[in-house]
């Protein structure tokens, strides 16, 4: 009888290596691995050869990068969902595309389980199984990090276990931080972050570009097009998202934007500190929400914050494949119909400076809120509207001002 | 029979000291002139002579800028308090402080009515008068702009009109920009600042500071520290809060801190534009939010995000003296209590980079971020966690296959 | 030349046939009537008549009953949008259908400007002209009680205004209450009412329906179905929505249903007391809510139950026509894809007892809420879950503990 | 060696006696009872004995039904806190109450555990565990029936299990439904309940009053008086708040009030059914709504019932002992300042028919709402208010008019 099959998701690590014989050794499964490329930038080739050498019976590669941006990155550009103020979702979007691409791969297998070698402490392993129950309720989940049967604790204790498995490979000696690389963002965290005390090392740290202080003396105008919240081009190119974006990470990395050092409340109950590079999305989102300001009217704006942070919670904890997440997209969408126009900035040393938004739908009335009374505007008008506006203010003290008389 | 007093908001310029004379021979008021202090910098010496030039029988200096501080700052910074992503609430924090103090005076002198100067198309007319209804709601309202009987439509005819009744003063020339400046801040608005389409001319406007790119090379350290919420000392030296904002305006100001441009909606209906300067305050928002990130629990912070949103709200809308407002300042302070530590920060062109942040009450423990498991949590408690978290994802999910099937 | 015409928005009583004479005297329109049909079921015989006797060119009866019920009366029951815990919004969300029929008018006619005879003080004036300016922002509105050159101030006044300008019509004598009907309900202000602390006299008071003590001591039964948030049957029969409510409405008012007593907030700051009676609406949106306890998952629920209230406080101030209710829609929409399923109540002297409700969508599992263990859950993953769920409280004890042993 | 000592949760019931053998046999535990008090009404005579007789060394009777009352009730009536719009948290607001108690027991006692018997599919493990956790981070928690030792699963197991440790007591043989009573409610599980598509039978379920069917045909008028939103009186007769809940579970257990039938959703993820009678709850919680509506503005209302279903749903989750109860609960007492007054209710047949309300510091002004025009409220500032609150609703559709006319 054929072996079961299980879909790992690898990325031709020591982790996601060491885990391929061990799947082997205790559940007797066949193991598929899948690479879901993100736009990681990482070496590709030779990760077939790879994976079959450490005991793989296939690889797959699924490139989702476009995939990633149209459906998960420009939804959450266009909510402007930051967690807890300043992080860009940049892991916790890429984990549902890539559970999506797993249980793809899983289904065209006839796989019965799916593998990863997320932590047992961190958000991935929610989003990434939250992701598989809620598009493959009936596939079994495996963690190995959690497993009872994992008893690697160490990068040593790995590599001797490849070792005793037959394999035999040269793994990168980077082990300094822990990090998650896509097309939208890099994330650091482990060594001098762990202790939020110190100031990062940004030095060593940064991957994507350079600190402000290290950015070039001269500014660098930007210009980007959006049509109904969808960026469309830069510097007057069209181009499709994923572009946009890679244009953006590399103008924005060279001036020092879109560096954050956060200690964020984890889905599992814990603060952790990280620094997060997000050069091009950095931009992107400020030069969206700009747009938005001209073009989204006040109660609008108001409750496209709440519903903005809302999906930013529904992202990092994971909860991207539920009826509330279409819901506030849903929302969000029908905002977006008019948010179309061009937005210039410069980047100058980890500033973005406002250099001028147009639109043809912009609500922005010169007229209006210049110092002269013009048609559409009486002065008198302010008259009535405060007496109204105070009204329930002013019954209310003067209720009060009769209360204290009447006690005298 | 003696005349019935008004107390006029006076600042020493051409459009309250021509109120003057408008408001004797229109409504044959005694004038008692009241000028607040709320940090401004602005020449007060020879006020008095010039307002009893003008015509006023009394002149009023009434200095509320640590008032301002302790009362009206320091709240809306525990409640990180900022309208529409980007506004730190300068001139709306400052108005209901200025309208207490008129109507102290107002008190005093046994007036019958209070008269500003604000235009009729702006947010402040609101913010005085909703403060003076709610503190005072028998104190007739004169709104000089808006009145029916001024009829002064240029600056040069206000200085006709001021020469046609004896008064002969040097105006200050300086009429480029519309500006509200006090201790927290200055705002700029008018000129190229209409068009949103222009990049503001940050040589020109910028009164506290310079721009990033004017900025020196060298970045510079600052240290606060808080207790409960409150600031309480610069670089080591305990200072009361004004002298805290001086000092940052002073370091910010160097550094490029704090400058935004914004298209915001106003009240009254419109959108408009303006740049504000707020060097120190933007650092000690960002220090003190900082602070919470270690100190609050995520359930707090994310609450605390929505009540400070709602805060900006109110104040943005002149509604300070409400119970709402009162409401959320009490929901705010019980946040505070913990408030405690010292932050650290680089300040450099522009840049608020973080340099290490501690507190007695830090919730952040090494040993739970940290990839090694401890005695707090056992990796197989996320599984459970992670069990019962997707549950209702897993129940829809199994749910839809079941009601799919049965539909084939 | 010819006139310029105006819609005059007419329902044949005394205050708005003497806007017709007013309009002709005081700006010389041609004046074009229009009655608005929201299945208010008044006599409609004999209107067309009047309006000519009254001296208007023509009358309009636009039946917008069942776009009253499909565009305005769904998507408010879907959003189980309540205003103040207890308003059924009936008179608020007729009003934007009205404006929108009223403005249909003079666009047929050419007419430049549109009169209603809502009063200065409530809320109607401020949904039909909001509604008027957003769909048609080039047309003058005239509110002829706000007017300044409208000078009858009672009914007397009024007969006596119309007699003078030749109209000699019987006028109702029913001043009793202030009343506002349609197809969902009737509202009833004045009298007794003015004086929260007076109770209720019903039996004057009620049109559509008995007192709970009024009504028959034998409860009833009915079953409703709803497919993706919509009605669609009562007891078995399919019908349209206005038939559903009309079916209802008799059941509901036989038993004393949906009678509510509020002292609410006005738009224009003030509070009033009124009471309602919505008897089929309060039984189907009930019904609706029933189904989605069963339908709808826990985070869901949750926010829906804020957009609701903001749909609720959207309709009330009147701005159907905004971007921000287009959103609110779409984001209730999305959530009622499987909101189909059937609800029985028993109807019982003013009680809407549960008597089953059965979706195919359902999420209630019964082996899952039954206290014995199954597939899906184990009772060790609840120990996981409390771990992490509680490890930010337990953290912060452990910290706090820690704190004060060492004060000691 | 002295034994380490456990405390029991314990209600004298099989469940929990069965444990005090289990604790003895599987930990070797000293095991002290305690039994917390809540107002629920069972027989307290015998438990000491029934307690020691099967191996207890000590019984505790805690009554904390004041406490309950003043510390846990009055908050969440003063936040009107309601779960889903139906549950008003009778068996929530307990569990802390109990968990405090618990750990006040286990610190006298020198104890280092804490059991509890409850289920491992509720939400009271949760929020037992909680309460502990945050009270006495150190204790450790013992869930009997989620232990891996436990291995009754039938009351028959667990009766055999007692006799074979020497214990021979009758026990209750009520087992029909699951429920859960104290002095604000009872609840009802299982059974028919279990499938939502069956109506409950009321004759068997209820406990604390009779179905409105059952209810008398005289209806009875009741009044309460609340001082800061504190409930003072009944009748005319002050009382402490326990007598006041005692007095009016009475009244509306007699008149079939507050019985709720609820799918709601739990804590650890799946929807369970459950029946709730809550007779004077359901009336007292009215009654404090009702005065609000009387006393608080439009603004504080509808933040506050934000924040009331927030408490809800902190209370629900067991979240009691956390920075944000307590910041939710400090804004709410912040509102409760003039929430003074008196209501009057007629109770008929499950029906709460409003007879009346005053408050000294009501908002609602006679003059302001009714018809005819007053000093305070000129019609024409309806003019200006419509004008300004409807601006950015015209400015949008000039806008798009403009846009269309171009586009043509």
């Amino acid at each position: 009888m054929a072996k079961e099959k299980v879909v790992l998701a690898y990325s031709g690590g020591l982790d996601t290596t060491a885990i391929i014989p061990w799947l082997k050794e205790n559940y007797d499964y066949e193991v598929i691995c899948c690479c879901v490329d993100c736009g990681q930038e990482e070496e590709l080739d030779g990760l077939e050869e790879r994976a079959k050498l450490s005991g793989a019976s296939k690889l797959y590669i699924e490139d989702i990068t476009d995939e990633f941006c149209d459906d998960y990155i420009v939804p959450c550009v266009q909510a402007d969902a930051i967690y807890e103020n300043k992080y860009l979702l940049g892991t916790s979007m890429a984990r549902p595309g890539i559970a999506k691409a797993l249980v793809k791969v899983a289904r065209l297998e006839g796989a019965t389980a799916i593998c990863h070698g997320a932590t047992g402490k961190g958000n991935d392993q929610i989003r990434f199984e939250l992701g598989i129950k809620a598009l493959a309720p009936d596939i079994k989940i495996i963690a190995a990090w959690r497993d009872d049967k994992w008893n690697m604790d160490s990068r040593e204790a790995e590599i001797e276990y490849c070792k005793a498995h037959g394999i035999d490979l040269p793994f990168s000696a980077d082990t300094s931080y822990s990090r998650d690389r896509n097309l939208w963002h890099i994330s650091h965290e482990g060594l001098e972050l762990e202790d939020p005390a110190v100031e990062p090392n940004f030095d060593h740290l940064l991957v994507l570009g350079v600190s402000p202080e290290k950015a070039p003396q001269e500014g660098e105008y930007v210009t980007m097009t959006f049509e109904k919240g969808v960026p469309t081009s830069v510097n007057g190119k069209e181009m499709k998202v994923s572009d946009i974006i890679r244009t953006l990470n590399k103008l924005g990395g060279k001036h020092g934007i879109g560096i954050v050092d956060i200690v964020e409340n984890r889905v599992v109950g814990m603060k952790s500190r990280g620094v997060y590079e997000t050069p091009g999305g950095t931009i992107l989102m400020e030069a969206h929400e700009q747009l938005e300001e001209l073009v989204l009217d006040r109660d609008t704006l108001r409750t496209k914050k709440d519903m903005g942070n809302l999906m930013a919670q529904i992202v990092y904890e994971g909860k991207w494949f539920t009826p509330l997440r279409e819901a506030v997209q849903a929302f969000v969408e029908s905002t977006q119909q008019y948010v179309t126009g061009e937005v210039k900035f410069k980047l100058y040393k980890g500033n973005i400076i406002k250099a001028g938004t147009t639109s043809p739908y912009s609500l922005y009335s010169e007229s209006l809120a210049s110092f002269t009374t013009g048609d559409l505007y009486d002065h008198h008008d302010a008259e009535g509207f405060i007496t109204l506006f105070g009204l329930p203010l002013k019954v209310r003290a003067m209720k009060m001002a009769e209360i204290e008389k009447n006690n005298k």
